[in-house]
């Protein structure tokens, strides 16, 4: 199989899940030098890219499907935490050895996530190296309605979506060969991308949260120069965590990475909504904390006192630092 | 040194070389979770993305600097191709450890050429693994300029930019530990951004020669539906190759990748253009041959007898094909 009739392939059975008469703003999709698109008069560009390589962001014996689904929900993800509507995909794919196979589950995977989303993948690019994919997720946004990490302010609640610390704790079975109860935390985390565009004009701050809770919550708080408490009772868990010992769960759910939840801070006059949020889109949202003036981030139990997280979160080249 | 720091260096180092105030249509650059660009009105977005790996797309033991100029080079070529305005760039990097001087180096590459193309790096992502250097080209470009590979005709010239082969002769040389004269033209192509701003509205059907003359002329052909004479003693030459055997020097020609030239079709109306444009951006420009009607590529001698080439250019995977 040549490189051609791969990016052929790929075109082919990501185009299939769509309908004729799309209106996508592809005035030129797969197939030229590059991909002409429209976007829609009255919104901003929003561009995001993320690469997953084969054994740092995903363990090497990774379905292709899951591969496939990953590689766009981390993009979309921080798209939802622009507050942006998603629209095309550009993929860069590198392969040790061509194989038909792996890119038609890899394309299943991705199309799961690409038909709820309207997602197009309009350009592309496979190469012969190790695995490893890089993809770049386009969306768009009325100006003024993107969700930054510089806006949260003193009083502010925090507040995250879903269940924090699974996807590590997953990640951490699998490797140590122990059974794993809850691997789709790892394996297929939901970009919160309505959630994001229902956030957009409420929320005052938002990420995705990546590297942890505390490493994401440490990116808002530099750049709103404030700091924020943290109430550890508080923290979202699932079903597996819920059995462990407290100190364990904490440092899952403040240091584990991987989940791609939104991580955002809520004026208070919009509490209220958050309760429209959880009815509409079927979402658990969790009040973990407020935005406090002094830096720093402190995690407090239930009668006040503090706690030592016993580590920050994940990031790449720990090794050599 | 962190990927936060990492990736905050790239930032600084190739943010420095903008001017105050510079119109780029940034709204947020590098540091949220995504970029948020302005596209001008009444323009298209055009959005290309190209990926090296070492060992693949570049000799091991290639200097960052050089690393980090093609890889822009190869995606400004895709844009070039379309006849687009070159805006902004996105970069994931792959890197086996992170190494600042490194990254210093890459990025004054990159600079060398973001520089004079107005290309702002707007985000990105740098993650432990493999070298690997994936980037997304953003341009824009007004309705209906788009150059496309569907437009040659019969009777339309073929004209190619600068010269072709050279690359591929410095590559196999590298790699047979022989000296290499022209090594610029595999390292540091350039990009032929003003030529295919040019080109728009008057060529046919435009490409960017990455895989060799006859596999890149083949796109335009299949995607135009006819074939073309290529006239062996006008495809145009460096130096190096013009010292060659009339046989060996062809094969470099017609199937040597990663010259990066532009190869386009020109209805004959427009033939007076080509002494402008030459004139204009000091560029060579060779009429290599004519679209005709019956598909395939017919290359002749200037008797008009056929030569049947060794070789139809550069694809990956090619061994397991």
């Amino acid at each position: 199989m040549k490189e051609f009739e791969l990016i052929r392939q790929i075109q082919q059975e990501t185009s299939a899940v769509y309908p004729n008469g799309f209106e996508d703003g592809v005035k030129l999709g797969i197939g030229d030098d590059a991909a002409v698109l429209e976007v829609p008069v009255g919104h901003y560009l929003v561009a995001a890219t993320d690469t997953l390589n084969s054994g740092t962001h995903f363990p090497v014996n990774t379905s292709p499907f899951d591969i496939g689904y990953k590689c766009l929900a981390v993009n979309l993800s921080d798209l939802a935490a622009m507050g942006a509507i998603p629209r095309w995909a550009l993929l860069s794919l590198s392969l040790p050895e061509a194989a038909p196979e792996w890119v038609h589950l890899f394309s299943e995977g991705f199309n799961t996530l690409a038909k709820p989303h309207n997602v197009r993948l309009v350009g592309g690019d496979t190469t012969s190296g190790p695995l490893s994919i890089s993809l770049t997720a386009l969306g768009i946004i009325e100006p003024g309605r993107q969700l930054m990490r510089s806006g949260a302010n003193p009083g502010d609640l925090v507040v995250v979506s879903g269940t924090i610390g699974g996807a590590a704790h997953a990640l951490e079975m699998l490797q140590a060969g122990k059974p794993v109860a809850e691997q789709h935390l790892l394996d297929r985390p939901q970009p919160r991308v309505n959630l994001g565009q229902g956030l957009a004009g409420h929320a005052s701050a938002c990420i995705d949260i990546s590297d942890g809770l505390l490493a994401d919550l440490g990116h808002i708080l530099r750049a709103s120069a404030c700091g924020a408490r943290i109430e550890l009772e508080k923290l979202p868990q699932t079903d597996t965590l819920a059995v462990l010992e407290d100190e364990t769960r904490w440092d899952y759910q403040l240091s584990g990475g991987d989940d791609y939840e939104l991580l955002f801070t809520l004026p208070h006059q919009y509490r209220d909504e958050l309760e429209t949020w959880r009815q509409q889109l079927e979402i658990q949202l969790s009040v973990i904390g407020e935005i406090e003036s002094d830096e720093g981030i402190r995690c407090v139990h239930k009668d006040g006192s503090y706690y030592q997280p016993h580590g920050i979160g994940f990031e790449h080249f720990r090794r050599t630092s």
